[in-house]
């Protein structure tokens, strides 16, 4: 059973944008990178052939709260953390922070929903199924100490 | 004063994914788009020199509820609305519509909040301030009705 | 019968990068946007489902000539220009012109080869074909006039 | 003296489009992270400050010859070896291998020119420079051999 996992991983050239930082919506691609990464750590993909056709995890829900800019080069943790898991979803929480700083600091906070369905790629269908077992038995939510909303500072 | 904008806009082949839809993230970029639409329909841009220095609009807060998925060479309706005018930050609502839908369909809504902020890119650093009056007297909030959350379907 | 097609496209802040420009990645994206607007313009789509099963059109080759830097808010031209067809592949040819400069200026010239493939999702293969005669018949060679290489500036 | 380079990276979902492989236009994404990671295992940066200004490097030419397509969770070997270097630039070619084949197969080749400039942001302008010779002491050609082009399956 696993409850959380994280990825480094450093900001390239080309997720920055002209005013010198990461671009916001490149946050939600560290995010899913983070949240393949823990599937593959349990020998798990997120988009599997099983018995009941192809299986994968479109997301219902994406936010982000950026507390300070990333820039090229820095070196970041995305620390994933299941928040829950409901019979046909799981809410992921993630922090990120800059370990090049000193001390590290963190410098985002996300949420994501992801929905366990399948899909028929002929008719480009989805439908929302309970998470496979064999999926489920892995997956548990990480204890809910830390899970405050990013302070507001709007 | 204007209080909404409305972006139209062709879903790309590299804005799909090996699911066969639009890939999540780039929700975002349509948000973006249509806020900086938004503010050139007024003469102003999201980048300027201004007395006060280099003025640009970073985001604090982003996120997305997905309700049915995009596909390639759907035509796209980004309906941006301002939410809110804070002293030094604006609260953005959007919807996406499907247009080759019949009839057209929300597919997705947003909410960004970004805030004004002088950049001085030799040092790198951002400093929040309150909206410039040129600015402000350009844009009002949208009236209230319509902004119920999209309904959860989780 | 067509041989070119002129797609309008407006550089967006997420398509640049922290030296102020336009990454040159994006340049490719911009190519098969005029691609696909020119197949559309014929009433036809670069993935269609046909008696053949589904044919789409990868790259085989793509390069870019970078003559000036792309800012935000540009307002491009990317002028596509069918250099030859062959019985499996077409070769494009493009010029990019600023159009906000005065005279309007080029700033990068492409090439790419896309091949005519029918594809198996379930497979995951690809095998490439003759150009189906009701596409063939629409698309000729533009003249060969304006196609010499960009001025090496190296 | 340093002539050559290897990344290795895994294809990320976001890298993927409907076509289930990996859009062409990240493959110069692929090469660009390869360039920078071997400035960075050089002691250097694409992005410098230093007496004559800011130096950076950005590209007068780019292309990518496609032999198979790549897979999400592909395993690649980006290999950068340096073709030329000239006054004020250097050729950069590449090889990208899958190494999750057995054996590794070959499934793309690219060359990139990279332009050595000074660069004033406040001015938005770009002057080509002779290498600074700290940079340049660091970097040769790699032996000639295996610079053959990608066989021409057009």
């Amino acid at each position: 059973m696993a409850c959380e996992f994280k990825l480094r991983r450093q900001v390239e050239f080309a997720e920055t944008d002209m005013a010198g930082i990461m671009h916001f919506a490149n946050y939600f691609r560290f995010m899913e990178e983070a949240e393949h990464a823990f599937f593959r750590s349990l020998g798990l993909s997120i988009h599997m052939k099983t018995d009941e056709g192809l299986v994968t995890w479109p997301r219902v829900h994406a936010e982000c709260d950026y507390l300070l800019p990333l820039r090229f080069e820095d070196d970041v943790e995305v620390h994933l953390r299941v928040q829950e898991r409901k019979p046909k979803a799981i809410h992921f929480h993630f922090v990120f922070r800059r370990l090049n700083a000193s001390p590290p600091e963190e410098v985002a906070r996300g949420r994501v929903i992801t929905v366990c369905v399948t899909y028929d790629p002929a008719a480009g269908r989805m439908s929302a199924i309970e998470i496979p077992p064999a999926v489920a038995a892995l997956i548990e939510p990480a204890p809910q100490a830390g899970f405050a909303p990013a302070q507001e500072a709007r």
